[in-house]
């Protein structure tokens, strides 16, 4: 598991996919040079949808590293539950191929 | 988009997790170094839950690779809409750490 906090980092939930590409756009142009899409489940499917989206809509950034994982989470009754998540860096890509 | 026929993947779609999970373990079992499980869409989430079940039941295998990326289908009355798709390189990792 991760720190609590991370900065740049835009988790992703029930919201409408295009909330999430928004922050992570507005992370951009507010001067990251890395944001990381986060997610867990069934948002997944979300997550890459959204940082497909940023990644078209901002020419200049591109996917740096996917990585996936388990988490253990615990639901309503305290029985503990394997999940499966998604961490995807997006970065500004200035100067790749000069 | 890829070539049509990919020896080693496994294409996640409607069935249950479990399907995919088994046909990546029989190809593993079979002697394959490396099997890529594939999906679109909303099945992004199963083939990342499938990957992370293999891991889990296969200790010697891990991932290598991950990667997300667009794809172009042509819905049922021929309109063309953009889909997100993950390609998961699961690999065995003999000689790793030694």
């Amino acid at each position: 598991m991760s720190a609590p906090y991370q900065a740049n980092a835009v988790l992703v939930g029930r919201k409408d996919t295009m909330n999430y590409v928004l922050a992570a756009i507005r992370l951009f142009t507010e001067g990251a040079s890395e944001v990381v899409i986060k997610a867990r489940g069934r948002n997944i499917c979300k997550a890459v949808d959204a940082a497909e989206r940023v990644k078209a809509t901002l020419k200049d950034v591109a996917v740096r590293d996917v990585k996936i994982y388990s988490e253990e989470v615990e639901d309503d009754q305290g029985r503990k539950r394997r999940v499966s998540a998604i961490e995807i860096v997006l970065a500004r890509s200035q100067g790749e191929s000069s």
